[in-house]
């Protein structure tokens, strides 16, 4: 079964969470004045909005409707038949995989884009791990006109040639990182001329970039205030399909790495929970090697050489090295304030799965088998989290409405799963 | 803009031209108690029905809900000013290809699986070329829970490891064509053994497997008449999408091969010019390497060794050596007797384009940083002479409503994009 809205009910505002928190955000230690001044402006004024409501510019919500919003809600009806739930039980997977460029991403990239556009900039520059958000922003460029610079975790850039391709296909420059453009780069080459990089380097090489061109922005793809914001459009779109049906979701699941696609969805029922007592078990999936939100909740670098300022943050280090996954877009150290501050007030539970991932996998390989959608690597740990859920209530005798966010679709990851299912 | 129905609002039956056609279909020449044998039953009753209105079943319609359908329509907006076409030429693109597996063959797949378990069989065999059908069926088979054997063209099974992977994760058995398997495949591995097969092959190889196995049917992604009936359920919802915003076509085009995809898009407008005068231009977009609509309009086999009945058809020749080309959907000898007899009554316009496929992927990289979807290669046929139309109205000051069908994705052929364009 297939539930969905027209594209002319597409949600028509964005919900900002900060005016509904019990607590307020803590503040950002360090030197904003940079951040102003490589980040795209409105996005900064919408990271400490306190406007609980954010419209969404007309042109901008075409574009939405252009890249496939609103996108379906699928009731996995064969899964929870394989998994022999009793009524009761229902699981609701929601479509981001329905993407031009395979995930989320698009939603921020598209409004990050136009807002670029807006305020006369050319070009942006981004960093990218696993290559969803590259891809992304490449595809948001090209739609609106700008050049678009991609600096790329080498380790993933070297094996993940479809998904290079992808984006120069977009016309986007892609330089694997860390690269001869910019300092920290160049030093970390010297060191060792194959260095793998992490997404903390292509942080800091994305900065330094833009830093050193005129009329150039800097997008971020995950942690910040507003990134989530413009995801918030998935949970709008969840909620008003779901409403379609007469439901309510006991249960929200995600996999988390810096929290944008979990936000995105949980967000918006946040809200209800805060503002109309609303009881909901929000569930975050993530990998045992970079289980950030069971790390230390302090302040820390966003980036890997401390050129972004400091959040306080869920985090595991800016400066640990994290075990490779075939999840990449999970591979970050610390988890988007937000988030963890939920995380902190207890509103969060965590569940991990081996580095291995072959328990995942083996799940994704569940989920296509009986509801035919080919999972990103990310997204096989929400629906992980999501089975075991269901099976958790099926034992327990509970009645649960589970609502999942399958973030993208892995038609350009079949090298992953073949690596650990050998398939 | 993106312009949908509602899954509830999915059409309830396929339109079968046969009854509404100037002129009957001519015969099928040959033995058909083989193809009576080794079809699904409940389509050779659909192959020659003279209803023209056949009714979906209610679990196979939420099973086309549970694939994604209603498929978007999207109006191409950023291309139709990339081209500076004037009002009055407006560009239309269904979205076959938000597929579970990548393209439309899913519709035909879905439904003879269904009907194959209704009629108790257990397995499911086929052929495939580009590898867009096996993995329809691959699919299709998984959801109704029925074995699946496919064989599949070496030259193609070679090079497409993530498709190959994605079958496997399916479940499915996947061999390269010709294989051990079959007296005609091994007959030809000693002539050559890396023998580098074709469609005609891999037919004769999945008749012959069918042949010898009990529950065993076999499944055919184009051609037939029933496999343009299920596909049908594009055109219709086109057609219902359109209608939301009184628009009609003046011009419906689409790549052709077999003929599927395009029948599936233009026949219920066919249907329309028979049963009500309306005047629609219907242009088929092929490889000159391929271009069946070119040759000779005669009695011939579908299959290589001549195993399956012969059709009045426009054909190559059922042994011709066809040129490689990265579209490799439309690399296939004949075309369907429907399509073929449209054309023989001179209802259908062949625009043919260069083996090299240059020009087309040219198109298809301004499709995607235009609109931002990325076509697979043979779609890239479509959005080429959809280009080529929009352009030939502006000059000569026309209006026209034009709609094309963008049959499936491109997340698995960058490899052919790169190869071609030196991406």
């Amino acid at each position: 079964m297939q539930i969905n809205i027209l594209p002319e009910e597409l949600p028509r505002c964005w919900y900002n969470i900060l005016p509904d928190l019990p607590q307020p955000l803590p503040e950002v230690k360090g030197d904003l004045s940079v951040a102003a001044k490589i980040l795209v402006g409105e996005c900064v004024n919408q990271e400490f909005s306190n406007q609980r409501w954010i419209a969404i510019p007309e042109e901008l919500w075409l574009n939405f409707q252009k890249s496939g919003r609103p996108r379906p809600l699928f009731r996995a009806t064969n899964l929870e038949k394989a998994l022999k739930l009793p009524p009761g039980i229902e699981l609701y997977c929601k479509g981001e995989f329905q993407s031009p460029t395979g995930s989320h991403k698009v939603n921020t990239a598209l409004t990050q884009a136009f807002f670029a556009k807006k305020e006369g900039k050319k070009r942006l520059v981004t960093e990218t791990g696993a290559g969803q958000w590259g891809s992304a922003l490449a595809y948001a460029a090209s739609l609106m006109e700008l050049d678009c610079t991609i600096y790329w975790v080498r380790a993933v850039y070297n094996w993940k040639k479809s998904r290079r391709y992808l984006m120069k296909f977009f016309g986007a420059k892609v330089f694997a990182s860390p690269s001869k453009n910019t300092e920290v780069g160049r030093n970390l080459l010297k060191e060792n001329p194959s260095h793998p990089g992490s997404l903390g380097i292509a942080i800091s090489e994305s900065i330094e970039d833009v830093l050193s061109h005129p009329d150039t922005v800097y997008c971020l793809g995950s942690v910040l205030n507003c990134v989530l914001l413009h995801q918030t459009i998935i949970g709008l779109e969840a909620k008003a399909q779901l409403q379609k049906i007469n439901r309510y979701p006991d249960v929200i699941i995600s996999c988390v790495g810096g929290g944008s696609n979990f936000g995105g969805l949980a967000l918006p029922f946040f809200g209800d929970l805060f503002r109309e007592g609303k009881k909901i078990k929000f569930v975050a999936a993530q990998s045992e090697g970079a289980a950030n939100l069971k790390g230390e909740y302090r302040y820390n670098f966003a980036d890997y050489a401390g050129l972004a300022p400091q959040f306080k943050m869920y985090t595991l280090g800016h400066q640990t090295k994290l075990p490779p996954i075939k999840g990449d877009g999970l591979r970050y150290h610390g988890c988007s304030p937000i988030i963890s501050l939920l995380r902190h007030l207890g509103l969060i539970e965590v569940k991990t799965y081996p580095t291995d991932e072959k328990y995942v996998f083996e799940k994704a390989r569940l989920f296509l088998r009986t509801e035919g959608w080919l999972l990103a690597p990310e997204s096989a740990y929400s629906a992980a989290a999501a089975i075991d859920e269901a099976e958790r209530a099926k034992e327990a005798g509970e009645k649960k409405i589970i609502l999942f966010n399958c973030s993208g679709h892995g038609f350009m990851d079949m090298e992953g799963y073949h690596q650990v299912l050998r398939l």
